[in-house]
């Protein structure tokens, strides 16, 4: 089958072909990609930032963002049935862990993250575990999806976390109108009825907004944190979702985080520096924010099938690749890129 | 009456007497206070750490933990009566803003709090307001009591917040074993199962809270978090008490938070400085903490009645001020130091 | 100034001539009524059932749905001012006990319910407490949001509690779209992605839900129970929120919540009658709730305030009691009947 | 081996000769019993009252609460190793369905429950599922614990549940002082200050209670409910855990728990018999409880590894299990039966 391999830091993945992956544990499952997500996590992987930390041997197939349908599956598995239109949770966990075992699935103990540190769906099919297997309803595309898998999974979590601090009359900010801040405003709509108030350099990214359900916008302008001030009657927001994490939103989120209030950090980058004593005095506190577990897999997809999170896409065949980094890096992309491989036979 | 006035910073407060308070307000109360706790905080405030802060005009009467008798109760109050033995939560509140009206009294939006910005219980009588008293049985002891209305409160709520996270089988880090730790321990005592691991500089201090129920101690040495991690199978603990906050407390307790872990900060001084990519890649929580709510009082109280809490103190009678100041800036003072006024006839 | 009062159970109220309600106690506070709400709590106090419970002497004056605007305030009441628009909570709490200062009003120790055991809002003038008002937006028309101070209020209430509950992909089954249903599916739908579920015995009433947020809806016609199941593929809702509680829809609701999932009871009249084997073998639960907070109608009111929750009203002016009793026995009243006293001068 | 057999209901279970289990699936464990606990299930399942629950075919082995040593793993199994010393959670789960990613095992859409549906562990070995194993330390006994695996896990579970509701001041009713409540008051004790006030009609029982941590006991003698009324200031107690669930004790669990509080059922057999108006103006709720989860299982083995949780047994050898029915049946055993087998070579 192609595959998009990674071959050395610092130098384009290629299209090249590799051995068709087979099923080897009982619990495994080989999915046709219908869709695979590129992020800039992928732009990272290739200028070697993640090599410390990922330690995967090289080459290996890109790919973190993946849904598609079930072509195989190991012979334990009962609840799957080659065919099924599927989305895959990032992280193929242990099933056995106290973590595991409580439903967050991402503090596991032994998880395996493919696309990071082992092969992933940059490919016409990607072995992965049961365990990380989502179904969905057969008409959904997964081309239309896949980019929730990670990203869109990542924003919901934080969203569902902050949930029971956003009663009706707080306001919400969400520092950031890109890829994260999309779903997250969708999903504090679908959710909450709180004021979302978003926070963005640029006046494009802040209009669209309103449409996703945002309220009100401030432009990062070097004025935003004494108009958020202004807009809380100088109190700030009970929760900031910071998508940005870095560039002076993480100590911008900070200050307009409510005595009593959370700020979530969920982008990163930056270094969150808060004298103990604004912390105690305020009772303020630093919330961290990793991906969703399985089952806020499940929940954003609900939200997806009823049409409340809405995802904008640009596809390219697999090959492309080349092309699909290319317009990240230049800012050409509109959404979010997505390779859809050849069905293989 | 008597009362220790403070009448210029860098000064030692004096001993003199000043008019008796009077009820003005329908729900005032006048209590002949039994016990007026003294802390470092008040060596803070003569040394004018507090002058921006609090604002107060000179002189005023120190003393921000306060227990007695009610002496006399304004027209309106009808569930106090003279006589009743009481404890005083730290601050007046207003008990109309939305903070008072959900029970998080400490977050008001127009508290007074006597002893830092209005005059406070180091005198014979201090005049509150109805809705800072805290009834108690009539044999509790004010003096025994006293020190637990600002610094027990501050440890208990710490402790409360914590304690869903410490089902059994989980490790939670006090980090000083001083006055709050000692407070803070017992109340976890009280309220889990969990392995409580103490660390401090001070092996005398160390040795005493096993008393308490600490499982394990650390000494602060330098080796002192590479210890935590061997007795957590390297991952940390699920929850630190930092009671310290200040010189390299507030740096080790993140260190010694696990993976969805929290670092509560109570104690102050230092700053905490953590990159985004360790807050949102291990999902670790920074907690601010504050003075507990009035309920959390009466349920401390309600834990030093059934004798699962318990302070050592040393009393001082209340024109022997100075001598008790000079005691706790020697480190002569074992236990809290108590203030008690002769009772005004 | 006039009131509506009761004179004798199972006579029809009168309208007469009261002497006008003054100020007495610190934190009094008179209201000029801009709308009452009737309700058939009204009817059965008529009819004498709340004789025994509520003990009032007679006469009084009925009305425990009450908005309009602050006449007078006492001498200790800062934060309301003589002209704000007002709603007031149905219950006068003490502002002291536990409950209170929880947060939890309606479990205070000690409340009156004005227009059941004291004098109520049928009138030109009311008297309060200030710890009752809620302040809203000048712009307010009370009218137009009297009815939502209890009836409101209490499906506020309910809903709140069940939104952990209610994460995207579950069923939550509404039984009754009457009055609190109403209030109840667009607080639902504000607040929740859950997928909304109603029964009600009129297609009429059904067909309305559909605006306010209803994702299916079931007439109650005696297959209406395995009409849910089906919805729900065999396994019930995971919350169903009672509104009626007698005619059979206590046990309906029961049968048509799934295991590990809870049946709000909010309505009454009937009899909750479960096998103890049926309550743990599924381990559902059975939830009481009684009307809202202070905090949870000024939560509403945030509501009202951005459109999520309207409520259809007719008018009648204060005199007009019995006419409007007469339509809400007789089924010809469309929405809340909310009676409008002349403003006195 | 050796096993207890089932043949026909009313009929005693035999020991008898059966093939060794062996190892099918890759996820399977053999565990040699070190440890079986009989409890009245057992006797309930001999009388065939669970026949039509369970439609089990005869004949199949006893026994569902086990412990003992891992005799041999399936081949997927990585974080087991034969040797291990285990206790098992009573079911046998998928791990796929929403309850079992969510840490809820109990209610998992197809699980299965060995000595009850399918052969359990009055045997010398079980097999049972990988997911189904919590590892003890090397030094634990298999028979001082197997009895906490079901009947130990249901207390602990109530308990765990009601934890939040037990602040300090709170009071817990504890309704029967057996095997459950033995476990429950334990459990209660270590994690909440609450005062325990425990009600049985044998003031033996209860005289026991007092060192597993009862404050208060109360004989079932027909002033109980006016005698926890008066002890509760006639308000009754924030949670009842009603262990009994028949012969009225259901009836005066609901009569004790005080407004706006829980009444747990746990026992059963009778009819929880409410009316909607008193569910409603008290805002009391009643609460479902089954077995626990599987880290519930592993908290309680943290609770008696510290020694706070504690079992009486008596043992008996696996071949004199109708000698253990016997005693049982008669009141004459003390603690829980525990049948231990020889172990196979």
């Amino acid at each position: 089958m192609k595959a998009i391999r990674l071959h050395a830091y610092h130098e384009r993945p290629r299209v090249e072909d590799v051995a068709d992956p087979a099923v080897h544990g009982p619990y495994d499952v080989l999915v046709d990609i219908g869709g695979a997500g590129l992020c800039r996590t992928d732009l990272h992987i290739v200028e070697g930032q993640w090599a410390d930390r990922s330690k995967v041997p090289l080459p290996y197939t890109l790919g973190h963002e993946n849904a598609g349908w079930i072509r195989q599956v190991g012979s334990a598995v009962e609840h799957l049935q080659p065919g099924d239109t599927v989305i895959l949770h990032p992280l193929v966990t242990c099933g056995f862990c106290r973590a595991c075992r409580a439903g967050d699935d991402v503090h596991c103990e032994a998880s395996v993250f493919p696309g990071i540190n082992a092969d992933g769906g940059m490919a016409q099919v990607l072995r992965t575990h049961a365990r990380s297997v989502v179904k969905l309803p057969d008409q959904t595309q997964p081309a239309d999806v896949a980019a929730l898998a990670d990203a869109g999974l990542t924003a919901y979590h934080a969203v569902k976390k902050a949930v029971p601090l956003l009663y009706p009359g707080t306001t919400c900010v969400v520092m950031g109108a890109g890829g994260l801040g999309h779903i997250g405003i969708q999903c504090l709509r679908a959710l909450t009825a709180t004021r979302i108030v978003v926070l963005d350099p640029s006046e494009e990214a802040l209009a669209l907004t309103r449409q996703w359900g945002a309220d009100e916008t401030v432009r990062v302008d070097g004025k935003h944190v004494e108009r958020v001030l202004e807009l809380t009657e100088g109190k700030g927001a009970q929760v900031v979702l910071d998508f940005v994490g870095e560039r002076g939103a993480e100590r911008d989120s900070w200050a307009v985080t409510r005595s009593a209030g959370s700020h979530f950090v969920i982008g990163y980058g930056g270094t969150i520096e808060v004298p103990t004593i604004d912390v105690i005095s305020t009772e303020r506190n630093v919330i961290g924010n990793l991906v969703g577990s399985y089952n806020e897999l499940a929940e954003l997809m609900a939200l997806t099938a009823n049409g409340q999170v809405r995802l904008h896409t640009c596809t390219y065949p697999l090959d492309a690749v080349n092309d699909a980094l290319d317009d990240l890096v230049a800012g050409r992309l509109r959404g979010r890129g997505i390779l859809v491989p050849d069905r293989l036979g």
